[in-house]
C-alpha cells in the first residue's frame, strides 16, 4: 500500500480494493499516514464519492478501532436516535425520556454544536451542575437506572471516526454523503443497540439541503445499520425553518421541558410523538404503529416522561428545580421584543441565518474547547404565513448585552421575510416527509 | 481569509477572489495554514481547476516569495529551455553549449529525476566531479564566462513552489494543469529571462500523455510568461517512444557529447537543433527561422558547441577529459545484449516503462535525496516500424549486476513489442508537433 498511490487512484475516480483501503485506514490511525494525505484522500472522496464497499470498509475500521458497548444484560431493548442536525431541534430533550418512560433503553451518545446548529450536550449543560463527561460504567449504571442516559463520544468508542471527523472539520470534507453515513454509523453501531431512528434534516436549514441527496444519506445509513444486523428506520423531517419557537441551548432546554409538560409548540411536540412512535416500534417490533403511536401519547400527558426527565437530571448531576423554575436555567442579562414595523405575511423564516446569529451570540463556537453562553438566543413568535400589522412582536432576542441585542435584532429582522398582504409564502415542506427502512 | 472558508468553495467549484487566495497561499508558507489544510485544497483544485486569475496569483505569489535574479549585467540576451521531461530526454545538455556559442546566454536552472525520467542534474553528475550544487554568484560568474551554466533550483527561488511541490509529490496533486503551468514559469520567471523556449512533450512516456491535455498545459505556460513581458515559445514534441537510443543518466551523457561532436541519433539532433533555432531567434527576434536554423547547424557542426561544453565542464568542476574518453563517465559493471528469438516487426518501444526500468536498476529514485547509480540504463537499438529477425541485437541493459541484467532484459523484452510481419506501426507522432507562441 503506497499511500500516494491510494490517493491518486481515488483522485481518478477509481475503487479503492477494500483490503488497500483497510491498509491506508489503519497506516493513519498508527500514525504512518499523516494528517496531509488523509486530508488530501478526504478531498478526493468528497468529490468522487465512495461505493458501497469502500463506505462499508470505512465504517467497520472506525467501529473496530475502539470499543463496542455491550448492553445486552439491560432488561429490555435498547434504541437510540440520532438527528443530523437543524436549528431549534431540542427534540431528543424530550424524547429520550418519554422513550424510556415506554420501556426501552435509550443509550444516547450526543454532540455539541456544530456549523450553524446547537448541540444536544450543550443545551443540557444550560442546566446547572448537569455533566455529560462520565465514565462508560456510570453511564450504563444511569442508564440502568433510569431508562435513559445522555453522554458525549467518549475517546473509547470510534477514535478513527474522532480523527477523521477532527480533520474533515477544518478541510472542507464534512459534507460528503458516505464520509457523513460512516461517521455516524459508526459510533451508533458500538453503541450496542438493538434500534436506531435517524431523523434525517432537509431543507435550508439543514447541513444537506436537498431532498435527493438526504434521502441518498438516509438510504446508505439505513443500508449500513441493517447490513450488520441493526434495525434501521430514518424520516426525512422539515428543516425550511425552525423547528419550535426556541433557538440556543438553555432557550431549547425551556421549550423542550414545556413540551415535557404538554404544553410547547406543535411541531415540536408532533415531532417527538411520531419519533417517540417510531422508536419504540425498533425496540418492539410486534407493536403496531397505532398503538406505539397512542403508548406515546399517553407517556407525554400523563407526566411519565416529565419525571423520567427529573430523575435524569438528578442522576447528572443537575438541578432538577429548573423543571418547575425554568428561570433557573442560565439566561442571558438582556431580553429584546422585535416588533415589526409595517403589515405584511410572513413569507419566510431562515433557519441558517437565525443559527448563525446563535454563534454571534456567543452561543456557539468559531474554535474547539471554546466556552459558550448558554443563555443567549432567539425566541421566534412568527411563522411562514402568519399576517402580522405595525407593532406586532416578531421574536425576541436573548442577549449578554446591549450591543449583542442590537445585533441580534438586525439578524431576527433579517431572517423574517414579509411579503405584501396577499403574496403567498412558499409550500412548506412536510414536517414529517419519507420514512426510509429496510428491505 | 478562513482556510476551511477557502477549500470548501474550491471543492464546490467556484473562483476564489484574488486577495484571499494570495492570503491563503502566504498564511501557508508563514505557516499558519497547516499542510493539511493546503492539500486538501490541491486537491480541491485538482478536480475543480484554477482560472487563469486564479493561477496568475499562484504564480506571482511563488515568484514573490523568494529571490528574483537580475542578469541584466550579460552583455547578451538570456533564454533559457524548459522540457515537461520525457524518457531518453538528454536535449539540454547538447542544447545549452550549442545556444550559448551562437551568443545567447543560457542561465540554466534544472531538475533531478522524477517519476519514471531521469534529470538534467543527474546526467552531468555521470561526469565525475561535475557540481551542480554551486552558489547564485558562482552561478552568475560561470554563466558570464561560458555563456551557459546549470544548477538546480536554489532554496532562494521560489521557496512557496518549492514547499508545494514536495507536498504535491506525496498527495497525488502534480499534474493539474494549472498547478504544473505555476510551477515551471514561477521558476523561470525568477531567472531573469528575454525568453524562454518550452518543450512539451505528449504520448505514453509524458506526464500529460494526452495532445489535448499537453496543449492546454502550453497555451497556460505561454500566457503566463506572456502577461509578465517575458518571450515565451512552447513546441509540442513527440514522447510516444524514447528519446535517441540512451535511456539511464550516464548513458545520456555520452549520447549527448556524440550529439555535439555531430554523431548521436537523428531525432536528438533534429531536436537539439529546432530548440536551438527557437532559442536564438528568443533571444534575436529579429532573426529569420531559415538563418536561425543555418546557424545552429553551424555551431554543432563547426565544433564550437562541443568546446562550450568542455568549458562548462571545466567550470563546473568535471573531468573534460569524459568528452574524449566517455568510457571515464560513471559505467555499470555489467553490460548485457538483448536479442530476438523471433522474426517480426517492431509496432511500439514504450517509454514509460524503461523510464520506470531505469529506476529499478538503480539509477532513480523511490525517495527523496536517495543515492543513485549513473550508469545503469538502457540502449534501444530498434524503433517502431523495424524488421528483426531471430538474432537481431534489440537492445543492451547496463546492471550494477548480473541479477539487474536480468531484471533488465525482461524489462527491455517487454517494452519492445513485436507484430508479425506485414503487421502495420500505429503512426509515429510527429517528432516536433504544434507550436504555441503569444498573440
Amino acid at each position: 500500500m503506497i499511500p500516494a498511490r491510494v490517493i491518486e487512484r481515488k483522485r481518478d475516480g477509481h475503487a479503492i480494493e477494500p483490503g488497500v483501503l483497510a491498509e491506508f485506514l489503519d497506516a493513519y490511525l498508527r500514525g504512518e499516514v499523516p494528517d496531509y494525505q488523509m486530508s488530501a484522500f478526504l478531498m478526493a472522496a468528497y468529490l468522487r464519492g465512495l461505493d458501497d464497499a469502500e463506505t462499508d470498509v470505512l465504517v467497520l475500521r472506525m467501529l473496530e478501532s475502539g470499543r463496542t458497548l455491550d448492553l445486552s444484560a439491560l432488561p429490555g431493548p435498547r434504541v437510540d436516535k440520532h438527528s443530523t442536525g437543524g436549528v431549534g431541534d431540542k427534540v431528543s430533550l424530550a424524547l429520550a425520556p418519554l422513550v424510556a418512560a415506554l420501556d426501552v433503553f435509550v443509550p444516547m451518545m450526543a454532540g455539541r454544536g456544530l456549523g450553524h446548529t446547537t448541540g444536544t450536550l450543550d443545551k443540557l449543560e444550560a442546566i446547572p451542575g448537569f455533566t455529560t463527561d462520565v465514565s462508560l460504567a456510570r453511564f450504563v449504571e444511569i442508564l440502568r437506572r433510569v431508562g435513559c442516559a445522555m453522554i458525549g463520544q467518549t475517546a473509547e468508542i470510534a477514535p478513527l471516526d474522532k480523527r477523521l471527523y477532527a480533520l474533515r472539520d477544518v478541510t472542507g470534507t464534512v459534507s460528503a454523503i458516505p464520509l457523513l453515513a460512516a461517521s455516524i454509523m459508526s459510533k451508533k453501531l458500538a453503541e450496542g443497540l438493538d434500534g436506531l431512528l435517524l431523523d434525517v434534516k432537509v431543507g435550508a436549514g439543514a447541513f444537506i439541503p436537498e431532498e435527493e441527496r438526504a434521502h441518498e444519506l438516509a438510504r446508505k445509513m439505513v443500508a449500513i445499520g441493517s447490513a450488520r444486523g441493526l434495525r434501521t428506520v430514518a424520516l426525512l423531517t422539515a428543516m425550511d425553518r425552525p423547528l419550535g419557537h426556541a433557538i440556543g441551548n438553555g432557550l431549547e432546554t425551556a421549550e423542550a421541558i414545556s413540551c415535557l409538560r404538554g404544553d410547547g409548540p406543535e411541531d415540536l411536540r408532533e415531532l417527538v410523538l411520531t419519533q417517540a412512535g417510531e422508536m419504540l416500534r425498533l425496540g418492539y417490533p410486534d407493536v403496531a404503529p397505532e398503538e406505539a403511536r397512542r403508548r406515546a401519547e399517553r407517556g407525554l400527558d400523563s407526566g411519565e416522561a416529565l419525571e423520567r426527565f427529573r430523575t435524569l437530571v438528578e442522576a447528572q448531576g443537575g438541578d432538577a428545580r429548573v423543571i418547575d423554575e425554568p428561570e433557573r436555567l442560565k439566561t442571558a442579562a438582556v431580553r429584546r421584543d422585535v416588533v415589526t414595523d409595517r403589515a405584511g405575511v410572513v413569507l419566510e423564516v431562515g433557519p441558517r441565518a437565525l443559527g448563525e446569529g446563535v454563534i454571534a451570540l456567543g452561543g456557539g463556537r468559531t474554535m474547539m474547547h471554546q466556552p459558550i453562553h448558554p443563555g443567549v438566543g432567539f425566541e421566534v413568535l412568527v411563522a411562514p404565513g402568519d399576517a402580522v400589522d405595525p407593532g406586532t412582536r416578531i421574536g425576541v432576542v436573548h442577549a449578554r448585552d446591549e450591543a449583542g441585542g442590537r445585533a441580534g435584532e438586525e439578524v431576527l429582522r433579517g431572517t423574517v421575510r414579509l411579503g405584501e398582504a396577499g403574496e403567498a409564502a412558499p409550500p412548506p415542506l412536510a414536517l414529517v416527509g419519507r420514512r426510509i427502512a429496510a428491505g
